[in-house]
């Protein structure tokens, strides 16, 4: 165990962080300095400063995150219509970088020797705090509890819970929660405990940000979403900043039980797991910013894109947001991302999200002289397709027949 | 104009193929030999044998190809879980090279020179054909009369019919079909014509397969699925041959408003062109695919192939079915499918395919023992982490330590 | 035959362009303004002035453009170690696009209408060509006369140039070179008859800027190499522009028989074909910058670049320069070279560029104290490895786990 | 510390695995089995058997593995035109996973419990053995001495030895060898010590398998090389087994002064390392394998291969040969060299690799026809590639006219 003087924990005021913050005062005898960020996970701060304040810590660090966790973190992974393994939009990934990276600002500002999270060690969470930590001030030393105490079951959180005078509310005294929750502005996700077998079913009690499609309402609503360099900035013709965009989306996804997912994923550290999300806002914009790109991207340029996706997914999946390899990729992302300027219409209905049209004054590379079926006056050639497909296909001709003549 | 002396022609009965029929005849003086396939689009096919004696066609071809299509073309595409550009399910790529292997069997059979098709110099399916084409026999003779002819004006070709005597009904007098449509057991598609404005919404009336999600049942329906080795071999519990799975996914798909896409797509012609798609079984297939792999497929595996979809997408979409890069990709797909085994639970309702479990009892990598958030008994140690993050770690830990001291 | 006014043609002043440029003007009836490069392909430019006005020629431009050619063209593609099929510098295939942007430069400061070309229809250099006019220029009309005219033997093409007063050089009427050969700064190359073999071992005479590494000194020779960026930027201590570091590079390559190259390469026509290339600098440039990256760039940043390299080079091979996909790819190239700055010294030798030593002061990432075998005062802690192979095997020790349950 | 009954220890006879041999009986007071193979590093193996008797050692495995080695390991690595990072040829990643199946399969013979090695704690390879280990008997314990003990500078581990009675030469009385070493029948690598600074050339003296190419030779040697389905089958016409065809390779190349590498390569644990490698019958091998290819392989299957290639090097040099995700690209790979058959003729020359001519009766792609340069009698049709090229700048154009109109 190394000697720490001064930590700085990622301190949300429930009951596990708050076990964490007097774990590390009792076992490290060292100086707590905690931080609480809103980025949007629809949580009261105030009982956090509180709380942090009863157990004698001195500085106490809350920020309203929203703005720059959308702007900086959300709308440039949205950029890359990025998606992992087919199905998850990443909404608890993309929000570890920067609370690291706040959380190691605070640390330099203060003058901390250490960080510390309530992340799991089963988890792909722990990974992404602590690249992120190691990245941005390599010698910071990482405080993982979970890692290193012997309270890995719920009796024994509780009993020192108890003994240290940490309050206890009658959920977690009748066993806890049924799982493992963890919501930003991007989404609330659920995972373990009564998910755990992939085979059942989950509950509809769980979901909490969507209603279901059966309880969303009977009737369409139309949306117009319009785009500047790949970024959403107006929802029905109201200019509105990245946050204000997302909470939004996610009040009308929410409203039409859009963006619920129940997925196996595979973990970092090597697991299969089961994760329930909903992401009603992010569904929208991924659809949307897809159907934009249709009309503005060149097609190559969209194919490398698509191509160079799993990567970046896997990438902020795994943690890697302030790895240089990240950078380099989204430098070309967002390069190709300032003729990414229109508008698309959507249409939701009960979880469905229906590109019905889409244009751009400024930047459409749909032509439709030279798509028509019709007369096109000679804008396309026909006969160049002859040409196209004969060389296309010369090398399969050149083999068979020299098959053929062997 | 080359000398051609018998031609396949690829004939659906309709009027463009009978004017291309008569066209052949009149032109190339050759000797028309036509091939009418059912691939599920839904027509009656004896219509079309009795057009071709009318026009004194000697060999008459017409053959079922529904089963091959599914077990031999459909299947083995959606083991990689191919989407072309994010959105397209490839409906009516993959129809081509099975006619063109076909035709080209025919031509062999007959003694033919040459083959031909209805497609038009502007779009995807002449390349797919003709690349088809030239593979399977390098040195038949290919007529493209769409690339050839002057009739390029819908006037000019009902002039011709006319004269030709080919019957032309109601629906081209008005005006023709407004838009260009094309149906297999996969899919149906709409492009063309009323279509071309994007920024315009498709009306509700072009949609043939399937109902409005709004018209859709107001209750949802339970589907379990059953795998074999990426295939889906048996519905609800009942064994069935792949043309009856995707008949039946049609008939579910299309009952619940499931499958409707509209897209702005990138043609391998170099144009952008809107299309509209209907692919009700082929989208619950896609889904309950993916969630059979997240259980059953080994975690780099599934990324590998999820890099390499992209560019397996566009092969099919490009038309090079046939070309050896495509099979050496297979082959590594197919490998990998050999543990996809087992079943998922699907709701389908209004719009929307839910996966809602899973489960394979022979090749589930999914271990609840180290998943579990509760006590594992030690099948996971969680102090492997830390020296897992810390070597991952390490690169950016050196660069930042270096830079630091510079 | 499309109506041509004015046209502006890529012209050496050699045989075959001569006879192309009174072809045009015979056949097109039009005026033709000649463009001539000096792109260091080691020949006197006069001539071809005094051979243009011959012709009535009034508008002659010859530029010399070594310059931009090493530093926006050449430079810039060995950011990339770029190499096309494992072997080929593709020294013919950058020079290209150069070419193409100065002929549209000047035929929209001449007012043409029309450009030309002296590529075959069989090669790769006429899609280069045209596909830079059409992306800078997409209504100019192209001549590409060896896709036009008749005079596709040798014979015909003599007798055309004796009737229109051409003159004709020994060489050519003793049946013209054994090769087609094209010449840049970055390299000479060889193709066709006496090559068309490829079971056939090359001549040694064939070879120009070479000697053999036989005929190569006996005494090897040290070269300092400087990189600022990713770019040479000094020899041996001496800071020189771009040219002129690709200039001496050659003059060494040359002298210690550096850069042959015998390969059989795959056309993007789709035709193998073989070719024989000098490559003296760019053979010495690539080994060296590669030797500075890998003390400079970070692993997954050098490996996501040496994924991406093969489609970078097939872009630049097939004629891309221009497209806005080979562009997002250099923005992603050029920014990883930011760090790319240090020295590499290197031994020539008869053919061997060896690289013996590396260094950079500003941004080597090569750290010592962690590399060492011996005691690293606990810089590394070994023990960590142990959890990070753990993690990394879990995968397949759950699987292995799981088969063998079963 | 597990508990540890009976350990497989892969032993070379050296001072290192010998005092690691003495360390386990000493430490665990577990049986101990030594396992010894000949995979062509060159050295005695019934020396290592005395040692281990005179250590008590009860079962004592000698295996020569030359055969299976090149056959099962090298060769489908070759297959692949493997390289990492752009220059190292893999010679000590490939060994290793051979070495830890057999040790798995001894295991499993004798009832072992455990298996040890002797790598350190810094490099990859006791990543590769132990992922090995994990992947083919999961629950197996691994004992990795050297991340365990004390023994990490040079004065503790002799002070051991001469304590347990080990012999102790000359050598390491001295210090011990100037670098680490590692052989095998590809290769023998150098790293550490007195390669530690990579601004510092490597000494002469250190090269022990190819002569410098100032010694080589001055005559040139040719070389024929055949191949079957990708891989070597005979030399200058003599048909080998595998591991005669890279003794005798070895043998060339070693006498030409072929083969040798001095690099800064990035390890999987995180840091860059300086080695130096000796690999002249591989150096051979994958030219000829290339240029084999070049004439045998398909334009896109080539590419895609090419695509693939530095991922599956990663893959190897990470340890991953027994992963599922290497063995599904191995199948593709395997797949493509059904038709790499033919010979290559190379010239050997002080350094130099240099392929002079190639071909393949059964299975060669060049059409002389085609490619040639004078008149092809109609085979290839040089209009064809006006379509070519306008189809394919179609995008751009389109492009380049919506900019320009607005």
């Amino acid at each position: 165990m190394s000697d720490v003087k001064k930590v700085v924990l990622a301190y949300s005021g429930g009951l596990d962080t708050s076990v964490i913050l007097k774990w590390l005062q009792d076992t490290y005898q060292c100086e707590v300095v905690t931080f609480t960020a809103d980025i949007g996970q629809g949580e009261e701060l105030e009982p956090a400063r509180k709380k942090a304040e009863m157990f004698g810590v001195k500085q106490i660090f809350i920020d309203d995150l929203r703005e720059e966790f959308v702007r900086d973190f959300v709308f440039p992974m949205f950029r890359a219509n990025t998606i992992y393994e087919g199905e998850y939009l990443l909404g608890t990934s993309i929000a570890r970088p920067l609370i690291a990276k706040r959380q190691i600002e605070i640390a330099n500002q203060v003058g901390a020797d250490a960080v510390s999270h309530g992340a799991t060690g089963k988890g792909n969470d722990q990974v992404r705090f602590e690249l992120g930590y190691y990245a941005l001030k390599p010698d910071v030393k990482v405080v993982a509890p979970w890692r290193e105490w012997d309270l890995l079951s719920r009796e024994k959180l509780l009993t020192y819970a108890e003994k240290a005078g940490i309050p206890i509310d009658m959920k977690h005294k009748q066993g806890g929660a049924p799982y493992s929750m963890d919501a930003n502005l991007l989404h609330i996700s659920f995972e373990g405990r009564h998910l755990e077998n992939p085979s059942a079913e989950a509950e509809e009690a769980m979901w909490r940000w969507t209603v279901s499609p059966e309880a969303a309402p009977d009737e369409a609503e139309y949306l117009d979403v319009e785009f500047e360099r790949g970024d959403i900035v107006a929802l029905n013709g109201q200019r509105m900043s990245p946050a204000q965009v997302l909470t939004e989306l996610n009040r009308l996804g929410g409203k039409h039980g859009i963006g619920r997912l129940d997925l196996v994923e595979n973990r970092y550290v090597g697991m299969k797991s089961r994760g329930c999300y909903e992401t009603p806002g992010g569904t929208i914009m991924l659809r949307a910013h897809r159907a934009i790109e249709s009309i503005t991207l060149d097609r190559e340029v969209a194919h490398l894109k698509d191509d160079l996706m799993p990567r970046y997914a896997s990438l902020i999946y795994n943690g890697y947001w302030w790895a240089p390899e990240r950078k380099a990729l989204q430098v070309l992302i967002d390069h190709t991302q300032q003729t990414v300027n229109g508008w698309v219409r959507l249409k939701l209905y009960k979880g469905n999200v229906i590109v019905v049209s889409r244009d751009s004054k400024s930047n459409s590379l749909f032509d439709m002289n030279i798509a028509t079926f019709d007369d096109d006056g000679g804008a396309y050639n026909q006969a160049d397709a002859g040409g196209f497909i004969k060389l296309n296909a010369l090398r399969m001709r050149i083999a068979s027949r020299l098959n053929s003549k062997r």
